[in-house]
């Protein structure tokens, strides 16, 4: 079952008009998060960041936040699912040809939900050629252009790593394909800026906020591939998975992640 | 009518699974074409640049080209549109949750026509901030991962232009939101090239054919705004206006191009 526009219907009843905006120009946005014993964690955070990157594509958001909060809950209850994935999608509806919105724009709203079943908490991580583009204020947010994700993470699989790492255009560490990315340098948590074309994760911020509580000191600062390879701990964080320790980084291994783990084990306790 | 995976259909009908990976995640790609006469033009050389960039992405076409061919034909029929805009969509298909493709792609095709308005033979063109990532493959592919194009066009026609000129991170001349650019330097034609972040165009690729014809020199050659604002005449190219003069980029205006009205004429001889 899936919610759709205000209802929830079976997924095959389910239709996205083949004008619909998200399928024809990526015009659209999405969150994944995870629900924890039928309770969506951090479920604000997202619809906020969801809020925020609609106004700045100028995409009406026409349900108001407490009702979007109301019909993910619907949806878990819909399919029975305590623990689950939740993916939220919205888009700028349907448009006549061309790259031009529409005078009265009906934004597409879908949840859906699926099981969820934990990743291990390590994983090898490669980096890759095709780079994220800082020059796009795309870079930001989780718009529905995420092809470049797609490539980087059939790379990554090709060449028998879990993850695949992205630098900018200027050499810049950025991320993983499907994750935020840390690593401790001389003590210190270090994970780059947004403005280096990185998505201001959920699971990130949190980090951000259990480090401050933990009196780990931590800071955004660009990396460099060679700061990587340097580092003694890099870990990858999305909301889905939570924390994820890189133990290989092309050629390179990494031995048990104290600060992840520490990190990890607190995280956990929020949820 | 539209054309969905094997079956001409009302548009009402024809219905995009909100699992298709073309909808939630822009993995796929699209052709767009004009018909004249009944007649698509240049269509061979777009469904052999969409076989390519399809090889590229891993994503099988199932059909074979002379089958979308005369699917492509059946729409204009169906339509009763001798003249048209055509609009080909190919998707890897649904999947589950998450960037893995499924084992089994089964590609969603997809094929629309709508009548056609000309455009003038010219418009204005401003810069926009937004960049060109030549780091990714997508660059140089008409992927569905398009919004970038479409908040460039956006925001050209906030600034009361028609068209977005776009560079690369390097801050390299790429070409504009829905087109490539020529500009007209010392008597010579250039256009970029495709490593700058540049899709090969088919009406690009047409005017350097009748370029040569006409011997005009023409090469392909990245250039910097400083270029651009130098310029003898700027003209943008694309299958649906063919060939548009820039009358004004940004602060500057442009007189009538006289290479445009050339390669235009010629262009129209073609089709």
């Amino acid at each position: 079952m899936i919610y759709l526009n205000g209802a929830i219907v079976p997924h095959d009843f389910a239709r996205i008009d083949p004008a619909d905006r998200g399928f024809t120009l990526a015009d659209g946005l999405f969150e994944t998060l995870r629900a924890y014993r039928g309770k969506p964690f951090r479920l604000a955070d997202h619809l906020e960041r969801l809020s925020d990157s609609a106004d700045a594509l100028g995409i009406p958001l026409l349900f108001d936040v407490p009702a979007i909060a109301e019909a993910v809950i619907a949806v878990l209850e819909a399919n029975r699912l305590a623990d689950a994935a939740i993916r939220i999608t919205l888009t700028r509806g349907t448009g006549p040809r061309g790259l031009a919105p529409p005078a009265d724009v009906k934004p597409t709203l879908l949840i859906a939900a699926t099981p969820y079943t934990p990743l291990p908490d390590i994983c090898a991580a490669v980096t890759v050629g095709i780079r994220r583009n800082e020059g796009s204020p795309l870079s930001r947010m989780k718009s529905l252009a995420y092809l470049d994700n797609v490539l980087a993470a059939g790379e990554a699989a090709q060449r028998h790593a879990e993850e695949a790492i992205l630098l900018n255009n200027a050499g810049r560490v950025c991320g993983a394909a499907r994750a935020n990315l840390f690593a401790v340098i001389a003590g210190r948590l270090v994970t780059p800026p947004v403005s280096d074309g990185v998505l201001a994760g959920i699971a990130r911020r949190v980090v951000l906020e259990l480090a401050a509580v933990l009196k780990i000191p931590a800071e955004e600062a660009s990396l460099s591939p060679a700061d990587l390879a340097g580092a003694q701990e890099i870990f990858l964080t999305n909301s889905l998975f939570e924390i994820r320790s890189v133990a290989r980084l092309d050629d390179r291994a990494f031995g048990p992640g104290a600060v992840a783990a520490k990190l990890r084990a607190d995280y956990r306790g929020l949820v």
